[in-house]
């Protein structure tokens, strides 16, 4: 009879009418972008596979594990030099020689590299050792940060902020798309929920939601996305099911001894396992997955 | 420019447009409902403080409790006999026994009763032994107890989901109301959000929300919104201050050794130094608290 | 240094250690249990797919629904009878008249039905005309009602609770199994989240940790879970990648005219279609999916 | 019996024992921390309201609203000049024009002011120009802000992050404090939680967690807690009752026309009574508030 004289605040409008999607809609590219990345296309057929430590903590450690995700089926190399942490008592990243050590074993592997700048005065030299700039889930709203990435020169990896909407996540891109860069690509990593069985909630329903709200290719990191290497797995080939065009994963050698998120990092065997099962996945839905190389098998 | 093909599907509308009050509109009594609970107002001048265990445990334990609250202020007894317990392992409560001990102790110190029933087949046994029926938050969208309640004869108690939205909490009183009983008392009790540090978390903003939407009186349950008893006199004098009309608190001899929420649980020494203190702040926002009886000063 | 004197209250303990499963636990049946539906086997290979209308609304609805999701290779019929609705002023299902068609049309199809008891006082009702019992998301913690299903002598699906943990789920289905019931089937439909664009949060990560966890059959509701028929293939495809036994989806004839939940319905030709492409998914992670009746193709 | 091989990943241990809290422990100054903000005291007995515009939009709006909140017993002057929105394509803040309208104000009125930096490379220019740092939501885990803020000379207002853990606060507080900056002041702000009916839930309870947690002075924003204008006097007083030291408020002279948040932005007048009824809420709880200039009276 009478309403109640109360409203709601986030409104349920078409996302497009309150906040434009001038350079990412769906509409201005209906059948999807494809990133390049230093020769690899994203967002085409093949499920582009990111593989590597969460931190780069030695030469050896990098170098194993850059061989061993090469060899499985991974086309680019994931590492951070710069680490965001909670604490400032916790490891923070080997800072320039991690940028260092991931230029030479792209070098040496001929895996191109991505890795997060945390600010701008670092995003010049981030960028002069790496192919593709991750912006990270704390700093999707960065506007300074995206502001720079849109003038970088390079493709950038863009994460979903722990709390973020996928409203929100479209508009950041439109922060680094209206600066001139139009190669990015979106990265579902998790959100915060009242779940404490896992470390986030990985949010698979973002998927198809985004790939029909924009046409910028759409991965996802199932290692931040559940907090525990045992899932990894399983929310991999959940990711690739519901249409995502790649992965980003954490592999260590030695998780248990690893300096930062050792517990959701796969061990090189497993990773390996991981692929080739993800292989059918893949092919169930019309997406190619590398074959890893003869000497790996 | 394009809009994204997007839509949010939790709406922005006003509530009312959507999901009508009939019975709880603001409009519908524009300077509030006054609930009356065997001779006490709810939602008059007066902060109303339901105090009492946990749990109804034994007759002395449940006496004590009635007895401290009783000379501290509170005007009623709050004490569960049917509990819902996560796990079939924990203490469920006394039952038909703990009904038979609260009607004793409400006779014997003049509160009046207020307990919660878990499934329409107790409703009526329920009804017979005390002066208000809860319904728990586990049971706030139990729409057959909802109806069952609207035609109970006695004051209802209904505490918000722990994930429900205000206009959830505000259609389940619509359940009720239009079942014929008009004497609903509506009780925010924390909410589940990704925050850790406290059991729930307690959600003050409802209270001038539904002050706006609704003229049923509004309570609130600190000892359930924060989940330990040291928040509590805080949480219940933010209550009173955003405009509570009362409070439901638990209170237990010794709480170490209380069979379930013992953490948040108040001792009586430290519920009446509560009620002291509260005394200041229901007067600067223009309500009153009853004095404590001379014998406990 | 100093480390501050603050606790979180959800704690971080092993399940198991705070509150043990008796029944439920993955040890007790490391291989998994199955449960026999009226002759179909729920846990094992094959992927088990119960879909039809939200509500039941007349004979010729559900026998059209009914038809065409058995030509597309559904094995159980689902439908709500008594359908729990958060106003009072919504649709509240056909109720007996309801029951007494899905135990018809369940004759005249061969297939098994599913639906929801909200009450206690209607549980042998319902349980007389169907063979599987729902205890919907809203009655996760409805103990009595637990309680009662796990004396009904009907296989129990169980749904997740919109804000409950894993973690509560699984005590939920103790509550059924020390009742002696141990034909329960584990239900994910997603959860309250901050993110508005889709209705729920279709937790995907819960499908490998309650693999771990218990031995019971999981499937999952992405109707519900997403809110919006346009994402259930994709979403389904996700849960089979990740490893569900089976799934629950809203199909019916004409969505726009539905009673409730029109939104996330999909008409008979998208559901026949999403199964084609299912069975290829299922495939790759070693699951069956029966073959659509001919007459279909 | 046999336990669930399940662990939660976010510890139920004593934050302290977890992530050291070397600066901000509450063990460290048992009383709790005074911060001097240009000759004002905050966290001691007084309750000191910061208030002013959303944003600056121009000399006469902000001279203005200053005026105005001065006179109801304002003591600090807030206002946005680099504004971070979520679109690109909303007003992004005067920028250093509006740096340098906050510092005519400031000196005109008296009043000193606080602003928000988005970037390490605009820090030393928002510190010559303004009395206290505002780290804002968005940036409360921007690491290289906060270790630039350490440095800065001026005390900081540290906003809590929209899904940050209060542990993350104080680990964010650590970040500044490690640096040699002890003059931290932490702002409750409310966090993402499923209810819409307001645009944040504003965490009462992390008042009582944080006081007990740290030393710290602790202030709340109740015009971004809550999102509606007319729910900031409620939320205000409740934060006082809690044990907040402060408030930071949104005025504005013309809401409907605000460039920014003009939802949640009281209008002088309403500001002006607010503080009225704060004053009875502050004394009932041992707190001071200035009392207005006679000319507004």
């Amino acid at each position: 009879m009478t309403p109640a004289p109360f409203e709601t605040t986030r409104s349920g409008q078409d996302i497009g009418e309150r906040e434009p999607l001038r350079y990412a809609a769906r509409e201005l590219s209906p059948s999807g972008s494809v990133i390049d990345l230093a020769g690899i296309s994203i967002g085409g057929g093949e499920l582009v596979v990111m593989a590597g430590p969460c931190a780069v903590e030695s030469e050896q450690q990098l170098s194993a594990v850059a061989r061993a995700v090469k060899a499985s089926g991974a086309r680019v190399l994931r590492g951070g030099a710069f680490k965001p942490r909670s604490s400032p008592y916790s490891f923070q990243g080997l800072k320039e020689e991690g940028l260092r050590l991931l230029a030479q074993i792209s070098r040496e592997t001929g895996l191109p590299v991505v890795t997060e700048a945390l600010d701008t005065r670092y995003l010049d030299l981030v960028c002069r050792h790496v192919d593709m700039l991750q912006v990270g889930s704390r700093s999707m709203q960065n506007f300074p940060l995206l502001e720079a990435a849109g003038k970088c020169g390079k493709p950038v990896l863009l994460k979903r902020g722990m709390s973020a909407t996928i409203e929100e996540l479209l508009l950041a891109a439109e922060y680094v798309m209206k600066g001139g860069n139009r190669s990015v690509v979106l990265c579902e990593r998790g959100i915060r929920t009242f779940e404490t069985a896992t470390r986030n909630t990985m949010d698979i329903n973002a998927i198809p939601v985004l790939k029909r709200a924009t046409h910028l290719p759409v991965i996802v990191d199932p290692s931040h996305g559940t907090g525990h290497w045992w899932m990894v797995p399983a929310l991999s080939r959940a990711a690739v099911a519901a249409g995502a065009d790649g992965l980003l994963v954490e592999v260590h050698p030695d998780p248990e001894a690893a300096l930062s998120d050792g517990e959701q990092s796969l061990k090189p065997g497993d990773f390996d396992l991981m692929m080739r099962e993800l292989r059918s996945v893949a092919h169930a839905v019309g997406k190619r997955l590398p074959e890893p190389e003869a000497s790996q098998a």
